[in-house]
């Protein structure tokens, strides 16, 4: 089994080349029942990038995560053998190559008996990560946060982007709909058609008002009823208010608190999860604090928390 | 009628001079129902410096405006012919011939039949707009979201600066102070003196504790009980806290958070509004993800999305 | 009595070297009931530093306040004589030194018959100053607000830390246990024996969710009752979640909001508050807005203005 | 012909939807001498991203031009005319589509009788400008300024990306390598077969030790030996050292000075420039002066300045 | 005699409210041989605001400033009794009365026999500076460094802005033009007619070409013999590259560089310089490391030193 | 024998976590010829902190850095076995422990037969690094790039600070002064006994203005001609201009260009380096560019490159 994280009373946070959670840096992930996986992808952005930047930023932040979750009662790192498994080396100017290269490497992943843990990276990359689980688990549950659909058909003219990545996992049939669930939209659209394709395929939509509406835990008591059986989760930073995460590409005001977002993900234990991702963190839009990454890294840790709580697979 | 926003899915959101909310650029405003106006104008300004910048900076983060406004359920650009009508060439260096310059510029604008929503500028501005608009519609209602009452006789030895606007609005007649609602105040004072105008004058004030204490709703239904008929809405950005709208000049923590805002703004539906303006917004005391300009494009919509379901004039 | 704040009518608030609140800089603190105090230290902390430029850009920001706190219905400085008593001029290389330092000068000024109000610096500084209050107080209550415990043994081998200073406090006799609470703890810890200390000296402790549930008025309920007595009152600054105070070490999302915040202070008033700092304002992790020092100014304000309604003493 | 820039002493600087130099946005550049037109594309970046919002920052910068040259004793908005193009809408996820958009838009431009002026975008966008170009005019000398050869084959399998531009320039003819000058190579190489390809196709290159030997008139003596004939120019702005030029993605220590540049820009007056760039300003790795976007706008106002006095076509 | 510095080796130099060089804060100058005073105001600013922190960020930056100069070789507060005068409580609102109060402070500085040594603001306070010392000293001789020839007649319609000081400080007889020298002019212009005053008052200019030229020594040597008599110094930050000084509202490529700057000003000694202004600093627009503050408190530290080599007065 | 760095035309520059240049990360050196080591401390500084955060962003900037030196026309990775050796864990609370386990480290280093290259960090930590290798070499030489002597005795009452290393290197006999030069000199002093030390030992000193006199020709020749025999070399970050490296703690205008900085380091090689530092990077006092850690990478690579030419040991 893998080492635990580095010890902070002995090594200072920012000492030594940072991996996740200081854990031990393995592209090796045999032993691993999670690999922490960095995909530094930002090539389907369509408005400000950066998130190329990401996983190094996540793990920069990650030095902040102690090994218990005090809210979940759960010492993950002593439930499960968990390590750094690298980044993804995918192309930065070819998106094809790039998402083959991804679902390459999750597919090892997944091979090896880990579930895969992902930091982003655009939206779009949760396609091929879908692809190579979808393989092992047959189509999968689906909860996604988010303040955008993400289930447009394509854009400037070709099919992948950050935007599009669930129209396709659900017509590629990755994912099945009646166990989707999209929790924090919000924003200016382009108008009620933009759910057409939800009615039609039986996606469940809690948009932020509803979201507000229901509580953390009405929320979360929908999101368990729907994404039952192996199910993925992806939880686009965005999801989040700007204020809280100030560092990404498609900004929309008016989304959860920092908060909620943790107590949220808290609210999927018991949940089967057979992988996730937090995405579109990009640094150079954040401040000197960078406090979105420091979110995104405890979002980690509260997702990491969740599987092994959950971790009867 | 002018043509709407420019379609992001064929021209990228970042690219083309930006203009509001990817709209054409119009400074004739001849057949326009709203003329979304720019007022870079910093004179009166007692503290931190910058709104100069704030047209400039809230036109590219307006980019991210999509057509379709989801939780009013209304599509402005189809409802309304909307432009941007470009900036005021305010003097930066003298209040009294800027202030000048905003009142003819508004003046066209109303003449041509049209209602403008303004991206100030320092509070200030809002004097020389209601000057405009009063001459027209006679004495105003007036909803104010702003942490400071703004109704100082003077500052420096001077009768106008960005704190005075509402005292003189009342004093020239141009705004009924029966009608008249300020929603968020709060923040160390001088003295309880600060409310003896309010007072006199008949001013409701709902300080940000009877904000918090009433809720959105609660709220609501003042505003609309209290400014009834033509009315004016004045959004100071320091309404927010400054978590969400750090890019400002006189930052008062514990104020609005981004979803009580644009709540707030939906809430006005159905008020007469004859123009609005989005204040205080200073791009240098931002960081970079200019979440305070992305906000205040976001108010903007949503006050023109209030316009577009009471359209009634 | 020393003069009050400078008159912003008159003398712009960015004019003049900065001191707190604008106050007379008189490190004689003799007639003073209130000196506030800087403490430049951060030579106990073991993430990112910066809290040694605290007290100046708290002196800038501060030049916000006004002199009539609205919502605790006070002016404090026509209650209390208060002044700017400068900083503590401890070694930034030498922990020893430096705590030595800011006893010795804190014992003068509760000799000279005034109440210290400080600005760090790191957590560690409210070691020493309580060193100095329990030598003529006795052993007191503690108000901690706090994301972390800060009740370590030490860290890389050394007793005295940013995180150990009440644990020394309570081994040194300075606190009562039975009259302390801590406010706001979250974020990943060791494990549950990061509360045995708490549990064997008897520390009240309420976790964030417990915040969250009780509410402002059900926590202002049990720090009012465990506090009685002599009480001194600490507020680490990430207390408050990372959107409203980025500027700071060791981060942790999920806290407490402005608002909160600013009215769990006010809550305070009535106590026999003989001291009080806020702590770990580190301005280089914040964005140009410095809304971490905002904050943490208008903490001071209403620190300072509870101590003037309860100032009985 | 077209008006000249807006007055800046009736306009403020800060005032209205920026655009190059003040000049008038005219997608339509009929009548135009010269198109200053931006590239907003960098999906052939591969270290830091960013450029795609350069063209929007140089727009902002460019309005502190003022309409003489003062150096190069011409005022260049009388002796052509000169507008702002706009921008080519490229797509940002598709590499090969981009390309395609530019080389069309490009050569429109030619169609009608302009020479473009870019503004990038990263320094891919070269190749697809050459080819509208080479159509016209045949086999282009060339004037590169640049930190880097760029005469790479490729990278992650593909052939176009931001380092291969003038590798395929001259492998498809575009441009003739003994009328192929370089100036300002350095940085961490390869090895000595990053000039193997110089070699055998004779092209010229000055690399930073040798600028600062022959100093600025020796260079440009060279320069204007090699390049005689029809020529573009194209400026990297990493050719300038990141003091002067922080804000792009492949920074190399040891650069041109600003004022180095200028002057090697001044000496270019006589070449038959057909089109010129400046590319790779990437805003979010600027300061807040944005100084990098402020030295580009200045470079293509020499550029421009250069064309004028050699207007001989 | 004030006192000096505050010793840096007890007194760390990030503690205590900031002063000009740590020196003691003295509104009351008597005594004092040179007063350093702040002028916030940064009303007559056409593009980039934010001059009225520069004071602030100023004295935080020259807490580095050691007592003795090494390469004037003089230790200017032992030839020399210099205090921190503090800043001129100018309004921010209103040009004519902010000229109005610091020509009143500048007069009482020169009533009590001291010499003013200014930190700005704008380049416009120049202008009541300089009414104050000529009514002492008659008509002055006058070294300007600078990219701007600042000789304008007015802007928007007003007489007084941050580029017209000399043109008034000539017309009112303050400045003798044939002692009037200006160092560093360079940037697109107007056209030629920009110099028609120059020649017309025989005000001399050293372009940056000719300062390129010339060198350091060939500079001085003129300047010297330009500046003859009592005269004036003020250096625009301007002067110097946005490399070395990025912190500015107006910046202009290919300046001075840092060290050119202060051999400069070295050079100055033994000029008979009856007061001294830094101007044109705007912190909002410098990066974190605020150089331009630490390179202008230098530049004032050089001034001092020349002042106090050559204080034969 | 080590692999060399990562292939950036497969893996992406800002890929997996980031060591030294793209080395593997061995905390084992035993076959190392050079051991690039962190030492992330910062805890002797008197002014700005940060730099222990300087190895970690050094890191991330290094990415950049190429397997061949043009310049020097030495590929070092086939010249030397190199590693990327970790960080030192040294507290960051506690200077005598922090010392002590830079001193074991570094003896570590050197018992394994490799010659440590370090990335600071203060500019104290280059006397624990000098006692060991003393301990294997005996008295060395030494040159060092500076702004500022760091012959101090001690501050605040202690030895050991950032301004003192030197002097306690020769009092220890670990430097031998005749053969030690520093180079770069300036700023403010406290007076021309700062140099009483120097003529004492027999230490050169070169300040900016000689070197500036003598060109890096110049000085190349008496820095080789003093620093004969086993000799160590130490830069601190702020010899170079703030312009070029802002990201620093006590930053001195006037400095070395990025260029000068280079060359020095370039004529370095032949002497016989047994170990070399750069220090004094402070990441959060640079801009988002980053500029002064990507100049330190370089610097470290020439130094690298220097080793390797003269690696005759």
């Amino acid at each position: 089994m893998p080492d635990g994280p580095r010890d902070a009373f002995r090594s200072p946070r920012f000492s030594q080349p940072p991996t996740f959670m200081r854990l031990p840096y393995r592209p090796d992930v045999s032993g691993a029942n999670v690999a922490i996986l960095g995909v530094p992808f930002d090539g389907g952005t369509t408005n400000r990038p950066g998130t190329r930047l990401g996983p190094r930023e996540i793990r920069v932040q990650s030095s902040l995560i102690r090994p218990y979750n005090y809210f979940q009662k759960v010492a993950p790192f002593e439930e499960l053998a968990v390590v750094d498994a690298g980044d993804v080396d995918a192309s930065p100017i070819n998106l094809a190559r790039a998402y083959a290269a991804i679902e390459v490497r999750v597919s090892e992943i997944v091979a090896a008996g880990a579930r895969p843990l992902v930091a982003g990276g655009d939206h779009g990359i949760s396609l091929p990560i879908l692809r190579a689980l979808a393989r092992r688990h047959g189509p999968l549950g689906l909860v996604q946060f988010d303040a955008h659909v993400d289930t447009w058909e394509g854009d400037f003219g070709d099919q992948h982007f950050h935007g599009s990545a669930f129209y396709y996992a659900i017509e590629e049939g990755l994912v099945d709909p009646r166990r989707f669930v999209q929790v924090g939209i919000r924003g200016p659209m382009y108008g009620e058609a933009d759910f057409d394709f939800h009615r039609a395929k039986g996606i469940t939509v809690l948009d932020i008002g509803q979201v507000h509406a229901a509580g953390v835990a009405g929320v979360v008591e929908v999101v368990r009823r729907v994404a039952s059986g192996p199910a993925y989760v992806t939880f686009d930073i965005d999801a989040v208010d700007p204020a809280f995460a100030p560092g990404t590409g498609t900004p929309e005001p008016g989304g959860l608190t920092s908060h909620q977002s943790l107590e949220l993900v808290r609210g999927l234990a018991g949940l089967d999860i057979v992988g996730a991702d937090v995405v579109e963190v990009s640094p150079p839009f954040d401040g000197p604090g960078q406090i979105t990454a420091v979110l995104a890294s405890n979002l980690l840790f509260e997702l990491l928390s969740a599987m092994a709580r959950g971790s009867v697979r």
